[in-house]
C-alpha cells in the first residue's frame, strides 16, 4: 500500500438545500472539504494509505473536523491543533445561466498561522511514496506559503514525488505576495503539475500565446517536472459543461475522451477528482490508461453532492468503459 | 430613487418538496407571492423605492405575509387589514411530460373584498413614477375589478405612468363578467402593456391573425399606449423551455437573444421577473437593452426556487453578457 | 369495474435524499413497492378494484405496509400475516454517468415463505377478470415459484385471463433453480407477456437472433399465448434515457411513440407503470391505443419520484396528446 | 365486526415543525384530521368497520384525503364529492406559557355545503351498529346542521346507538344560529353524550352550579340519553396537563385514574382519542373498563404527533396497567 | 410611535437541529441574532419604530443579514456597509445536564471595525426616544467600545434615554482592555441598568457582598442612573430553569412573578425578551405592571425557537394573567 | 494509551423523526450503533484505542458502518467482510406512557455468522488492556457464542482484564439454547460483570432474593470476578427516568449519587455509556469515583440523540461536579 501525503486547509462547508440563494435558506447543508484533503479523500477510498498535515481549532467543530478526515480513511495524526478559526465557505449552488457563487471565510484559521517548525518533518515523510499540494495554501499566507515549501523541500530530500495543482484563483491571493513570486520556487520541486495556460501565466509571470507554449516553458525551466496535465472545460450552463484532460510528458501526449454533463449535482471537488485519479494512475498504471481514470473519476464528481467522490476504483472504470448509467440491481 | 406602486394580492403558496405529486407530501413548502408583489420584490431588490397595495387578514398568517413583503424591501404602509382569509395556492412542481399544477384556493380573500374607497390614494400616489397592475385583479372579483380600475384612474389623475400585464387566465373570471367587459377600460389608462396575441383577443373580445395584428389594433384603439411587450415561449417540456421577448412601440420593434432552459428549477414567477426588468429598463435605459434586461431577468427566473428572482442587476448583467454559468468564488 | 389481482413481495424501499451515496445520508427516504403492488396500485387510481396476494410480518412496520397498500386503493384482504421479515431494498439514485444502485435485503421475508395452502383461492379469483405475475416472484424462493404456479393455474381453472412480465433478473435466482426450470410452465398458463429477447433467452434457455425470432418461438410454443410487449431502452446516461415500446399479437404489431427522458426524477417503476398501462388498455381499448397509453404512463413514471405513478388516465392522456409539460393553473 | 358511521368534515392541518410561531416557518407539516374522522379512524385501528360521512372536493388534494382515510382504514364510500374547498387549519403547537394556536380557514368547504338529499342514508346504516358525530359539525353552517340532524334522525329509525361530542366551541358558531337553537333537537337522537359543564350551558342556554347539576338536568330532558362522559384537564402549562374522566349513567358513575403527561408531543385530537376509546368500551366491555380504556388512549394520544392516536388496542392496555413507559425491545 | 435606537452586532447563528451535538450535524438550522438587535426586534413587534445601528459586510450573507432585519420590523437605514467578517455563532442546544454550547467566531467582523466617525449621529437621533446598547459591544473591540461610548454621550447630548444591559461575558474581553476600564464610563451616561451583583462587580472592579449593596453602590456613583433591573435564575438543568426578576429605583422596588420552566425550548435571547419588556414596560406603564411585563416576555421566549420572542402583547399579557398554556381556536 | 478491545454485532439504526410512530414516518434517522460499539465509540472518545471485532457485508451499507466507526476514532482493522446481512434495527422513540419501541431485524447479520477461526486473535490482543464484550453477542447464534467464548478465552490467556454486561434480553436467545446454557462459561472468563437481579437470574438459571444475594452468589461462584456494578432506572414514563448506580468488589460498595432526567431525549445507548464510563474509571481512578464517573456518562447519554455519547472527560465531570446545565459561552 503507498502512503501519500496530503497537505492544505479543511474548512466548514455550509450551503442552502437545492437550489435556493442564500437569501432564501432557513437552514444550511453541511460538508467539510478543502481541494488537497479532498484529493486524500479520494485516494484514502481507493486502498492508498493517506495523512493529511492541517490545522484545527481545539473546539467541537475542529474535533468534528478531525472525525469527518477518519471517517474518509484519512490518518489524521498530521492535523495539528493551533490557535485560529476553523476556515469557512459558503456555496450557493448555481443553476442554468446563474453560477454557482462561493463566500470564503477563511482567514486567520488554524491553518493559515500553522508554523512549519512545528511540525515533524521527518515522521511525516517516513515510508512516504508521494506529497501532494495546491496553488491555494501558498496563496492564503505568508505562513502557509512557508509552509508548502517546507513541505516540497522535505519531499526532494527525502526523494519523495511531488505533485501540485497551481490552481491559480486571483481572489486568494491578499497578503501582498503575487502568485510569481512565490510558486517558481515551489514548482521546482515538484515533478507532476496540474495546470492550464492561464495558471502558467499567472504564477510564473509570463505570457503565452498557448498552452502548448506553457507546458513547453514549464518542461524548460523546471528540471524536475515530468508530467503536465490539463482539464479542458466547456461551461455551457450551471447545469451543463463538457469535460476531458491532457497529460503530458517532454516526450509524449495522451488524451482522455470528452464527458458530457447535464444536469450536474455538484460541481465542486471535481477538479480535486481528477487529481486524484491522476495521481492514483501514475502510480499504478500507463499514462493514456491514467488520463481516462483520472478524468472519470472527475466526470462522475458531478454527479455526487459535496467535494468528496465516494467512489470505487470499479465504479470509475465502468465509467471509462461506458457501461455507465444503467440501474444496477 | 424611483417609487412605484404595484397592486395586487399576496398569497400563500405551498408545495410538496421536490417532485413529489400533492398525494405524496408529507409537508408543504411556504413561500409567498402573487404577480404583482412578485414585480414589486424584484424592483426593491433593484434599489426602487416600492409600495404594494393590497390586503391582509388581520391573524398570524396575515402578518407574517406582511413581513415577508418587509423582508424583500418592500413598504407595506399600503397593506390594509381586512376581513376574509388569506388567498392561498397549492403547487405541484412539474417535470418532463408532466407539467407543474395549481390549485387556487382564494376565493373571500382580504385582497378580493378590499374595498376602493377605504385606500388613501393622495398618499398612495404622492411622489410615485410608475404604477403596475396585472389582469389577475380584475379576474378575481368585481370588487378587485373596481379597485384595479380606481388605481388606473387615480395614476392618470396624477400623470404616474401606468404598466399592466394583460395575463389572462380563463379559470379566474368567475365572478360573472367576461375580461373583455372589463378590461378595455384598464387598458385605456395603461401606457406600458405586457400581452400575447391571446391576451389581446380575450380582453377586447377580437379574433386576430398574427400578434402584429393585435398589437397594430391595440395602438390604435388606445391613445395613451406607448410600448407593447410579449414574451415567447417554446414548452419543450416541464423540464426544458426556451424562451425569448420582443417590446414594441408605434414605430420600432426589439428583440432579445434567446435563452435554451434546462432542466428548469421554478417555472413560476418568470413573468413577473421579466415584467420588473421592463419596467426597470424603461425607467433607466434604452428600449434595446430594456428589453435584453427584462427577458435575462425571466430567464434567470427559471433557476431560482420559489415566486421572487432575487438577483442583483450585477447578475442579471452577467446573464446578458453571457458570461453565466461559471463558479465564482 | 374490472377486478384485477396482482401477486408479489412488497419490500420497504429505502433511500437517500436526492443524489447523496449511501455513505453520505443521514437519514433515508421511505417508500414501499415490489414490481407487481406497483402495477396493483396504477390500476387502482384508474378505478380498478384490485387485491393484491402477499404475506407480511404482524409486527408495526408489516402494519404500515398494509395501510400504505390500502392508501393506494388496493384491497389488502389477501395480505397474508406470516412468519418473517419484511424485505427491504436500498435504493441509491443515480446521475450523469453514475447509474442507481439497488442493494436487496428480502431473505427470509414473510413472502417468501409463503405457503400456496394458506390462501384462499376461491375467494381470491370470484368475480376476477385479470392475474398479473411477474419473474421476480418465482426468483425469489422456492416457496414463491410454487405460489406463482398455484396463483396461474388457479387462475386458468376459472377463466381467469394472466399477464406476466418475465422481467430476468440475473440476481435474484440464488435458490437453487435457474429460471428455465421454472418459468416455461408459468408462461404456458400466460396470455400476455412483457418481454424482451434477453428475457426469452433466460427464461426458456434458448438462443435468438432478434427479438421477432424469440417472439415468434413464443408464440409457436405457448399455444395460449395473445400478446407480447416489450420496452424499448436507451440509456445515454442515468439522469437521461429515451424509450418507446411494441405489442405484438400472432397476426399484428404495433409501436408507440418514443419519449426522450432528461433529466429523470426516479427510474424505478416505470416498467411497472407500462405493465399497468398494458393491462388496462388491452382491457379498455384497442390495441393501437393500448400501447400509446402504456408508454406514455410509463414515460411519466420517470417525473415521480418513489415506486408508484399516482398519475390519472386524463394525465396520461395528456402526454400521449403531447400537451404535456405546460403549467396547469 | 361492528360497522360504526361517523359524520363530520375532514381538514388539511398544517403546522409548523417543532415549536416554530407562525411567521418563522418555511415549511408546515400535513396531517388530515378532524374530529369525527379521528374518532372513527381511532376505531377502524381496533378492527372496527368505519364509515365516515363527509364531502371533498374533486382535485388533487380532495383525493389526497379520501387516500389519507383508506389508510387509517376508514371505508370512503360516502365521501361524497362536492363543489367548495378542503377545510384547512393552520396549527401552531404551543410550549410552556404559550398555549397552541389554531387559525381555522374552512368556510365554504365541500363538507359544510353537503345537501343531505344527496347522502344514501339508506345504504348508509345498513347493517351499522352506531353513529358518532360532534357539536362541530352544526357548527359550521346551516347544511350542515340539517345533515347532522338528518342523520341522527335516520340513526333512530334503524335503531342504530348515537354518541355525540356536543365540544362548544364559540368561535365556530357564525352562520347566525346559537348552539341552543339547534343542538337540543341533536341531544334528543343520542343515548351517549360526551360533554362538560360549559358543553350543556352553551346548547341548552342555561345555567347550572355544577356537572353533576348539568347532567341530572340532561338525564331528565332526554329521554333516550343513556350515558355522559366528561374529561377534566387541567392545564398546568402547554407542556404540562392532568386529565381524568367520569362515566355517568343514570344510577351509576365510574372515574378512570389521573394521568399527569409532561412534555406534551400533540394536545390536538386528544378528545377524539377519549371519544373513540368510549365508544368501543360501552360496545365490548363494562362501564368501569370502558371508562379506563378512554381516557388510557385520551392520555396515549398526547405523545403521538397529529390528529390520530395509532395505537392498538394491546399498547392502550398496558398504559391502563401501568406498564408504561419502558422500552420494549 | 415611539422610536428607539438599538446598537450592536447582529451574528449568523448556526446550530445543529434538535439536540444533536456539533459532532452529529448534517446541518444546520440559520437563525440571525445578537442581543441589542433582539430587543430592537422583539419592541418592533410591538409597534415601535426601531433602528438598529451595526454594520454589515457587502456580500449576500450581509444582505441576507439586513432583509432579516426588515423582515422583524426594524428600519435598516443605519446598517453600515463596512470591511470585515459577518460575526457568527455556533450554538449546540443542552438538554438535562447538558448545558447549550456556544463558539464564538465574530473576530474581524463588520461591526467591530465600524468607525464612529462614518455613522450620522445627527441623523440617527432624530425623534429618538430612547437608545439601547449592552455590554457585549464595548468587550468586542477597541472600535466598538469607542463606538458605544460615542452613541451613549450622542445620546445624552439630545437627551435621548439610554438603557444598558451590562452582561458581563468574560469569554470577550479579549483585546486587551478589562471591563472596569470601559464599562463606568458608559455606565455615566445610562439612565437604565439591566445587572446582577457579578455584573456590578466586574465592570465596576469592586467587591460586593450582595445585589443590593451593588445597586446602592451604583445609584450612589451614577448620578443619572434611575433604574436597576435584575432577573434571578435558577437552572435546575439545560431543560428546567426558574426565573423571576427585580427592578429598582432609588426608592422603590418591584417584584415579578416566578415561572417554572421545563422543558426549555430555547434559551437564547430570553435576557434580551425581558430588556425589550422593560424598555417598553418603562415607556408606556407603571413600574409594578413593568417588571411583570418584562418578565413575561422573558418567560415566554423559552418556548420560542430562535434568538426573537415574536409574540405580541396580547399574549405577553395573557401570560402575566395566567391564562397561558390552552389551545386558542 | 490503553488499547481496548470491543466484540459485537454493529447494526443500521433506522428510526423515525421525532414521537412519529412507525406507521407515520416518511423517512428514517439513521445511525449506526450496537452496545459494545458504542461503549468502544465513547471510550475511543477519552482517549483509548480501541479495536472493534465484528464483521461486514461487502456492499456499500457495510462500507458505510465501516466509516462510522473510523468517524468514532475506532480501528475497523478486525472489521471482518463476511457473507450475510447488515443487522438492522428499527426504533421508534417513546414519550409519556408510551414506551420506545424496537423491531429487530438481524437474522443471518455477517456478524451472526462470522466464524471464529477467521479471526487473527494474536494480532487481535497484542499489546490489549481490556476486553468487553456483552450478553447480546452469545444470544444472537450458535456461531457468536462461540465467537465470545474464544474471545475471552484468548483474552484469559494473554492476561488481558475482560469485562461482560450480561444484559439478559429474553427475544434474542432464539436460536436453540438457554442463557444459562451459555453465559456460566463466558462468566468464568470475567473479571468485571455488569448484571442486576434478573440478569444472574437468567444467566446461572437459580433464583435469587435480592441483588445482594446474587452479587454473593457470583462472587462464591466465579473465581476471577472482581467487580460487580449495576444501574438502578426507575421509569416513572418513557419521558421521565430516575437513574443510580452501585460497584461491589468483594468486600466494598460504591453507589453514585441519583440522577432526575426528564425530558428524555434518547435512551437508547444510555446503559453503554455507562459501561464505558465503569471501564474507563477501573483503568484510570479510584472505584468512588469510577462509579460516579460512569453514572455521569449513563445519565448525560439521556440527553444525546443516537446510540453514541459524544461526550469528553471534561463534560462529564462537570455534570459530576454538579455544575450542568448552565450556558457555556
Amino acid at each position: 500500500m503507498k502512503k501519500i501525503i496530503t497537505l492544505g486547509e479543511v474548512m466548514l462547508r455550509l450551503s442552502p438545500p437545492g437550489h435556493q440563494r442564500f437569501c432564501q435558506a432557513q437552514n444550511f447543508e453541511i460538508e467539510f472539504g478543502g481541494s488537497e484533503a479532498n484529493v486524500g479523500a479520494n485516494l484514502a477510498t481507493w486502498g492508498v494509505f493517506v495523512q493529511h498535515l492541517t490545522a484545527f481549532p481545539a473546539h467541537s467543530l475542529g474535533q468534528a473536523a478531525i472525525a469527518k478526515l477518519r471517517q474518509w480513511g484519512i490518518d489524521p495524526s498530521f492535523c495539528y491543533q493551533n490557535e485560529g478559526r476553523l476556515g469557512t465557505y459558503f456555496l450557493e449552488k448555481g443553476a442554468l445561466d446563474r453560477g454557482s457563487k462561493i463566500i470564503y471565510d477563511r482567514e486567520n484559521s488554524s491553518f493559515s498561522t500553522l508554523d512549519p517548525d512545528s511540525v515533524d518533518w521527518a515522521e511525516l515523510f517516513k515510508d512516504a511514496d508521494w506529497l501532494h499540494w495546491s496553488g491555494i495554501s501558498p496563496a492564503i499566507s505568508q505562513s502557509s506559503a512557508r509552509l508548502t515549501l517546507r513541505a516540497v523541500s522535505e519531499a526532494q530530500k527525502v526523494g519523495v514525488k511531488v505533485s501540485g495543482d497551481l490552481n491559480y484563483r486571483s481572489n486568494l491571493w491578499a497578503y501582498g505576495k503575487a502568485a510569481y513570486q512565490i510558486m517558481p520556487e515551489l514548482m521546482e520541486h515538484t515533478q507532476v503539475m496540474i495546470a492550464g495556460k492561464r495558471d502558467f501565466e499567472q504564477c510564473l509571470n509570463e505570457h503565452f500565446e498557448s498552452f502548448d507554449q506553457a507546458a513547453a516553458y514549464a518542461f524548460d525551466r523546471f528540471d524536475q517536472l515530468e508530467w503536465i496535465s490539463q482539464t479542458l472545460r466547456v461551461t455551457h450552463s450551471a447545469s451543463h459543461n463538457t469535460i476531458s484532460a491532457e497529460l503530458h510528458s517532454r516526450t509524449e501526449s495522451f488524451h482522455s475522451k470528452s464527458y458530457d454533463l447535464t444536469p450536474i449535482v455538484d460541481r465542486v471537488g471535481t477538479g480535486d477528482a481528477f487529481a486524484a485519479g491522476l495521481i492514483y494512475g501514475l502510480l499504478h498504471t500507463n499514462p493514456s490508461h491514467c488520463i481516462e481514470l483520472a478524468m472519470a473519476a472527475g466526470a462522475l464528481k458531478h454527479s455526487v453532492p459535496g467535494d468528496q467522490l465516494y467512489a470505487s476504483l470499479d465504479e470509475i472504470k465502468e465509467v471509462i468503459a461506458g457501461n455507465s448509467g444503467k440501474i444496477k440491481r
